[in-house]
């Protein structure tokens, strides 16, 4: 970074990040109404749809017999590993979950509500790579894991520490959890997903959250959320009935997500593809409630369009902005919480394809009204890539949408009739009484754009967006303070991990 | 560009261009409903401010006495340059401007619809810099002017080719609208705007026009449009008054356009800066319609935000973007055809600022409905420069919200219910009879987004968008093929530009 772009910032500090999250909330509560794009009859036309597929189709539960005796239990028409059931009783078992929840961070002033109003924002997830402006493109490790959790943690606009910010690929896959919930636990306090791989591994992320909540708490709060991924079309595999047993057995949150490329894992038409998506959400989150029954669940919605070129997935399509806008207003009404959307791109670098793509993606998602937005900062390459200086300015644009979530303000102040007795026609308000009174609340202020001209922008080295970013996070983790954590707990999670770790066996797999 | 990269693109051609406009119309056909964000409590409460401006404050027009005799005529309050006028007045000349026009262009299938359902987009306007990537940054000149105008022509997400693509700094002001004009006239057939900087050059524009449509054609349609700024706060100038005289006058269309960056032309509140700036359009759509009632006015909104750190203009920031809904709904309550937004951004290069800001700051200008959004592609540097690789990059994404725009497909062929019975759980879509039947027209196809698996974007050179779009921009040019003319028209035209040219003095002011 050169000096003089240098000595100009703010030098930022840790406590900017708390401070910043005290002042703008530890989550958005919007002010700013839906966007509600369909009509009654074809609102009605796409649950007609979900419904069909859930009564006439029926979804396969493979590989879980447990799952299939709880359906049948419910009174589910279970025919090998079909089920089929009456969409009256599915939206019956729906309506169990709760439609806004809270989930506690370690540090109360970040505990997240989700539902309702309020929407949160959390960082990439699962990407086997990473990059970043000096070292290029290579295998995630835990040091950039790290890195990633300990960024999220003093981003402002990240309201929640996702999970798999990265694939630690150094460390054996069967051990891996472990360090990765050790990571967010201890070197941050905002609320964090856990483990959903395995069986064991979930019930690895509920202890260690209750070394880090206590029991009591965690009877009676969501503390932990699992995030899994329907085999669309139409099957549920045992990692998902899994990872509900585990979670909603314990109270804890789940995360329910058909990734459907259209055309692929569902019809090539967008809205067949979301009347599918939410048939097999629907199923899966009333397993829940068959499970526990007022678990909390987040209905989520992955959709992407395709390359007719090459049938590689797209992002940021008109396609999957249409869907965004129609889930929002289709989930509304079936009342659950909602995860869709993130600022996606299938773009290698963080280049103007990764910022159109991320932006019509992101704003489409802000305008749905999701309630919990994985992949909000960070993703690259189609979510094979989880990009350093793309997580950060991507933080930069969510803070944007912060403030348009929040609304305008309308009161008289904003108004501002006083400075027209001030000003005369012609006149400019620079200095006027209403204008010293409100400037400094005025307008969101980016980290990341630069509107100097273009004489002060090449004398500090003519650096593009990407450029100012890795100045920025490098800024960052170098003013990087661990937040506090009682000795106590810190010792019993680092016992946990090293007595697991010594009874796993190293896999790759 | 990589030869594998260039084998495996379709060549581009000029009948594409023309084929693509025929395909996908003139203009967008809107079917996505407006997002209405105000509730009708706060909707009156700005309506009552901009009537209060208008009825309390009172509006300056400066320089031109013609404009303050038919003020008076018209029974407003006059007092000096000032005048007031009751709002009821203002809002009943408002209702005799049509809520939806035509403007022709010379090619009948190129005529827009402008207002209502329909949204119109055309290139940055008055940018005295251009910037690509072989030549960096420069004054504009004519060369430059009339490559942007070719592109235009053959980008078929522009609608409308606007008009100063690029100020031609190398031909004297006095003399710059006449060739101009003829290059628009010339290597484009689509609908264009004219000249206002002086009421001489509007007449010019005018006679020109009369030249290509003929006199008849243009007594009872509009051909031509000027599009003039006030001058923020409350100040209408002689260029304004006179523009509006000269084109509505002859019955051709004016775009009326208040610039407020929010605490120096209007107060540091986006609310009262957009209720200030609907009543200086107001006044002036007022004034249009008693120089020519039913004389077609596009009422036009351009809002920014500042920088605290240099006080420098903002674009893509949560402020105007609120703005561009909430513009968008009022403007609906006043039935008139709307200007705003654009692809708008601070950032000197086509890089992920640029994107990112271009894109929230479309995004929303498509949310808001506005009918002719001039901007719509290659704005670079607060206005400063257009962008020749921004302006195809912007145009790709156009293509993205112009499928946005026209909604979901939700008949019966969308729901795909017969691939659920060729399609079992887990299986996939891909060679199903309903894929076969809806593939190719399910996807937008973009031209400039790569979204090729990493190893392959490697062996093609690891191009990011911008030289993607740098090679876009040199093969459009390469195949750029003149719509034809009437000889006789050709001719005229020259001659006129000839004879005027001769009359006027070279003046670079």
């Amino acid at each position: 970074m050169a000096k003089r772009g240098h000595r100009r910032r703010k030098r930022i500090t840790n406590s900017d990040a708390i401070e910043a999250v005290a002042g703008s909330g530890p989550y958005v509560n919007r002010q700013l109404p839906f966007f509600d794009p369909l009509d009654e009859e074809t609102l009605v036309k796409l649950e007609e749809q979900s419904d069909w597929l859930i009564q006439e189709i029926g979804l396969e539960f493979r590989d879980d017999p447990t799952a299939l005796d709880i359906w049948k239990a419910a009174g589910a028409d279970v025919f090998g590993t079909r089920v089929r059931a009456p969409a009256d009783l599915i939206r019956f078992l729906c309506r169990k979950a709760p439609s806004e929840f809270t989930q506690l961070a370690r540090n109360p002033k970040r505990s997240v509500k989700i539902g309702g109003q309020n929407q949160v924002f959390a960082p990439v997830y699962g990407s086997p790579f990473v990059r970043d402006l000096k070292n290029g493109r290579r295998y995630g490790d835990m040091d950039s894991f790290e890195k990633l959790v300990k960024l999220t943690y003093m981003l402002t606009s990240l309201h929640h520490g996702g999970f798999v910010t990265c694939e630690p690929c150094d460390v054996p896959v069967s051990k891996r959890h472990l360090d990765m919930l050790y990571t967010h636990m201890r070197w941050s306090d905002k609320p964090h997903l856990g483990a959903i791989t395995e069986m064991s591994r979930a019930e690895d992320s509920l202890a260690m959250a209750e070394i880090v909540f206590g029991k009591e708490v965690m009877k009676g709060n969501c503390v932990i959320m699992g995030n899994v991924n329907t085999n669309s079309p139409l099957l549920i595999d045992r990692v998902v009935t899994e990872a509900i047993r585990v979670y909603c057995g314990a109270g804890q949150g789940i995360v329910i997500v058909p990734f459907i490329l259209s055309g692929a894992m569902g019809p090539v038409s967008t809205a067949a593809s979301i009347a599918q998506a939410v048939a097999e959400a629907m199923m899966c989150c009333a397993f829940a409630q068959l499970v526990h029954p007022g678990a909390p669940v987040v209905l989520g919605n992955f959709l992407s369009s395709m390359s007719l070129k090459s049938g590689a997935p797209t992002f940021g399509m008109p396609e999957p902005v249409l869907s965004n806008y129609v889930i929002g207003q289709l989930n509304r009404r079936l009342g659950l919480p909602l995860r869709c959307g993130g600022a996606l791109t299938a773009s290698k670098t963080a280049d103007a394809q990764a910022a159109y793509e991320s932006a019509d993606s992101m704003h489409s998602t802000m305008m749905s009204g999701a309630h919990f937005v994985l992949h909000a900062a960070g993703w690259l390459e189609s979510g094979l890539c989880t990009g350093f200086e793309k997580l950060v300015m991507d933080a930069d644009r969510l803070g944007t949408y912060e403030k348009i979530l929040v609304g305008l303000a309308l009161d008289d102040e904003a108004m501002a009739r006083d400075a027209y007795g001030e000003v005369e026609p012609a006149g400019h308000f620079l200095g006027c009484a209403h204008t010293m009174r409100n400037y400094e609340n005025a307008f969101f202020e980016s980290a990341l754009s630069d509107s100097e001209n273009v004489e002060s922008w090449e004398e500090t080295g003519s650096k593009d967006m990407a450029e100012r970013a890795f100045g920025r996070w490098n800024e960052l983790l170098e003013n990087y303070q661990a937040p506090p954590i009682d000795d106590a707990i810190d010792e019993a999670l680092v016992d946990f991990v090293a007595r697991r770790k010594s009874e796993l066996p190293d896999a790759w797999y």
